[in-house]
């Protein structure tokens, strides 16, 4: 359907973001440019002021508009501790349940050898030079429970088991969700519950 | 949370997208900042050259980066007929659904009196105007089957009775869905449905 090209190409960009689709890019358009417009200039100036000022930190790659970014930077965080995380969005996530006050390690994404990403694009060399650091004694995994995630938290082990051995290393634990019913909740699930439970303490 | 102040920044922009909640603002700031960026910068720039090019339709309200919109200066369209929606978005639906050929008017909305928006709110003033010229034969009460969109519709069809008695005022029909199964239909839809039967035709 024809229509003006600064809208196409509106909806176009907007399509191409996580979780978008046409008819959401179209509405959202719509919304944006009719009106009062300040939502869409504030957000197009976003957008370019971050893809300029935001860049990744170089010790652990997450996001950052300084040298280093506030989980590396922070004297406050315990430096015995490192969380490896696949993306900023999951270390976010991680901040948001406040039960880590340690530092962070952003992989670039999972292991997946049929699209050709292998354990060098996802960053495991500086993983291992950054775990070589005398202060640190524990690395928690935490990439997902799925295969791809899965197969990452494997290489991850291998590797810091062979160059790091004096490390420990911890996964986080798979179970049943909070607030999940158990007749709803997959067997795997279920029976890795099982397996991880825990004494009741009082 | 502490976070770089340019980032907070587009997550604050992108939450007040429509549909877009805190999480998804979060998750599509760092899946655009991470990696290739050209998806952000051409957002950014698209959202601004919109804001920049794009205006309402003085004819229809609707949205244009001419003088009058497509739907307005297309010669190939049916003058007899005038198709009145909420938004452009709803225009852009009945555009897809390829059921329509005739003009259109915009609404500023839908009439809403416990919060000031009245028929010189939402533009009946301007539809009164449009609606005076010769060729105009039909014209076509696209708005929703909502409390406030049944309220215009009937503000509409009072208005335009009064001004242009010799039009032919029509409504869209309420019905069951496409798709839709009626064991889960609503029955004000069921009975509506029924109670606008169509002889089946061969």
């Amino acid at each position: 359907m024809e229509q003006p090209g600064a809208i196409s190409e509106l909806i176009d960009a907007l399509k191409r973001l996580p979780g978008i689709g046409p008819r959401a890019a179209q509405r959202i358009s719509y919304q944006l440019l009719s009106g009062d417009r300040s939502d869409a200039t504030r957000l197009g100036r976003a957008l370019l002021e971050a893809v300029d000022c935001v860049h990744k930190c170089p010790r652990c790659n997450s996001l950052t508009d300084k040298d280093l970014c506030i989980f590396c930077s922070s004297p406050n965080r315990d430096d015995s501790q490192l969380c490896i995380v696949e993306t900023v969005a999951d270390l976010m996530v991680i901040e948001q349940s406040l039960s880590y006050n340690g530092r962070y390690f952003v992989l670039q994404g999972r292991l997946s050898p049929l699209n050709g990403i292998g354990p060098h694009e996802i960053g495991l060399d500086k993983l291992i030079q950054r775990t070589a650091e005398d202060s640190l004694k524990e690395v928690i995994i935490a990439t997902s429970f799925t295969a791809e995630g899965e197969a990452t938290a494997l290489a991850i082990t291998d590797l810091l088991t062979k160059h790091h051995p004096q490390l420990r290393l911890t996964r986080i634990a798979k179970g049943v969700p909070a607030g999940a019913e158990l007749e709803y909740t997959d067997v795997n699930t279920v029976a890795q519950a099982m397996l991880n439970r825990r004494v009741r303490e009082l």
